[in-house]
């Protein structure tokens, strides 16, 4: 059985963690927002489960508990930040309030990122210029899991993308999505049940599909072929080449234009085999409304598409259309209120963390 | 068999159509430009093949010859232009070098365009800022043409986007994709020669997957329900939700954020049942890589990628990885040199345009 936990207690804790890695108690506490936003908002995958990670990578040091992050260049509209090797959700957030406070200040705002770590979810970063009233952008790239089209071997991440938008007395729309099929998150929880992967999520070493997940995954960490497929699936049929191209997209963004690590070259390993620093690139937007239409116009007419949407005829055997954000705030709302339901084995390892670090986990 | 025509000659044929139609010169030859360029490009269904829907929609009055294109408000980095209900060739040319202009001035600009029409290929705009060394976007919306996840009607359209990078040496990265699974044009394609629809393709009239393809094209003129799916397909099993959102987003972008028609009020019908304008809406972006890092270094990297991607090992049975936009510029150069080939259908068409318009089709 899961436990509940309260949001602000967890989070509480893994900043304590954090601060016994000689993270700094500020980035700490954004660090460990960053992860239980993911729970809030039912993102498990990318919540507080991987603490250990980024206690590794502390450990290992290829990330830095205390990273000087410096801008290597700067106008009015872009800014190219170095992370320093720190923690991703360190100089994400950092980024993102810039970007934030050029499009305030001139209508947009863009800030590219490298030499970071995984940041967390994307969407945690967009959401932040919803409290200002602008669109928010963010995306990442992230470790090789996913084969282009017509490829054998995985060359690009998951690389996600994030947009979010205000909508006035409706809920703000909040696209997160990986652009390939699926996550690998997806393939472990199909991986523990023993349920076969379904066709148009993975290729095998050969570059074909397969229905077993349990041995993509060994081929991913072996690096032996094969991955996660496209969003669009295999090939061209279903349009696996645009899923293809966004997810190469930002690798362009994050990785080639902030000059930090791309496609296969994050999370490199030395001749030793050791870890190398990741050089994870990010890249930020922001957009006020207001450099093209009045606001108040914007989220009438926001309200009415959302509406127009979630009104419409729905498909045979279906109940309801949704928004994107709208389940993860429904989520956030039941979380934040009854706590967040953890995983006896996240609670265990997260347990044995605090034994660790000295820090004694929450009654 | 399809009949081979020089693209200038065609290009100064079908303006010279227009500006019978009372399209100024300059007007006539960039709208010319962005059909022939599809059909050099080898997208067919957006070339010289759609010139009777621009000369209809002249004559009814949905598109005005000489429309009066103006800026509602503009800063140093953004604009919103009111197409005037003209031609969305005209608006989209001049709303690209505008957000090129600012990008070349501050580091990025941003257009948004109301009040438009059908505007040809994205990705004719998007590669305007090639030119220039700088990032490209374009996007606009549609025709509602597609169901969200888990609807039973059609309200988005099959709103493309497409973003231009150059590459150094390489080919610049082109990605031109509507984000539905398909257009309607395939769909035509696969009426036409009597074969099923792939499955994820399109839904029908109750919303559940056909392979019909004749019924969802009538079904479509009809809005009887159901239509194309969004990239990723039906239900959220393939990501299907990431394509909606996509549409969603793009629809936000180009729609809502101008002030034009969204959803399924782009091309509404007055109470007699006759057109109104289109209200299409077009988004543009510009960004100058050196406001992030040093053009040549960037150059570099794009050369890299591509090359990365393209020599890595092939699926088994597969021979070749693509960059997006690498088909279309090879079949540019070839039909650039041996002429474009146009379907008996398309060549009957155009010279019976010509006839109604005093205009002789080129020997």
């Amino acid at each position: 059985m899961d436990e509940r936990i309260d949001h602000i207690v967890l989070r509480q804790y893994v900043a304590q963690l954090l601060v016994r890695l000689d993270v700094p108690e500020a980035d700490a506490e954004v660090t460990a927002d960053v992860l239980v936003s993911a729970d809030l908002r039912g993102i498990d995958s990318h919540g507080v489960a991987r603490t250990r990670r980024y206690v590794q990578g502390l450990r290992d040091g290829v990330m830095l508990a205390r990273a000087e992050i410096h801008i290597v260049h700067e106008s009015p509209v872009t800014a190219l930040l170095d992370g320093g090797a720190g923690l991703g959700q360190v100089v994400g957030a950092r980024a993102m309030r810039l970007a934030i406070e050029k499009a305030t200040a001139v209508g947009a705002g863009f800030v590219a990122v490298r030499n970071s770590n995984h940041y967390g979810i994307a969407g945690y970063y967009s959401m932040m210029a919803l409290e200002e009233g602008l669109i928010g952008i963010s995306m990442t790239n992230s470790a090789p899991l996913v084969v282009p089209t017509f490829g054998k071997d995985a060359i690009l991440g998951t690389n996600p993308m994030s947009i979010a938008v205000p909508a006035g007395r409706e809920r703000p729309f909040v696209l997160d999505m990986a652009t390939s099929v699926v996550t690998r998150g997806k393939l472990e929880e199909y991986d523990r049940r023993e349920e076969p992967l379904l066709q148009g999520w993975a290729t095998d070493s050969r570059g074909l599909p397969t229905e077993d997940a349990g041995q993509v995954l060994r081929n991913l960490t072996g690096r032996l072929g094969g991955g996660i497929l496209p969003l669009g699936g295999a090939g061209e049929d279903l349009g696996g080449h645009k899923g293809y191209g966004l997810g190469l997209l930002v690798d362009i963004l994050c990785g080639v234009l902030p000059g930090a690590g791309y496609a296969a070259s994050v999370y490199s390993k030395d001749e030793s085999g050791n870890p190398l620093p990741a050089n994870i690139g990010h890249f930020f937007g922001a957009l006020r409304i207001d450099s093209f239409r009045p606001l108040d116009e914007f989220e009438d007419s926001m309200e009415n598409i959302v509406r127009a949407l979630k009104t419409s005829a729905k498909a045979q055997g279906q109940e309801r259309i949704f928004i994107h954000g709208e389940k993860e705030w429904e989520t956030t709302e039941e979380r934040t209120r009854l706590g967040i339901p953890l995983h006896p084995k996240v609670v265990s390892d997260l347990r044995a963390l605090g034994e660790e670090l000295g820090v004694p986990y929450p009654a």
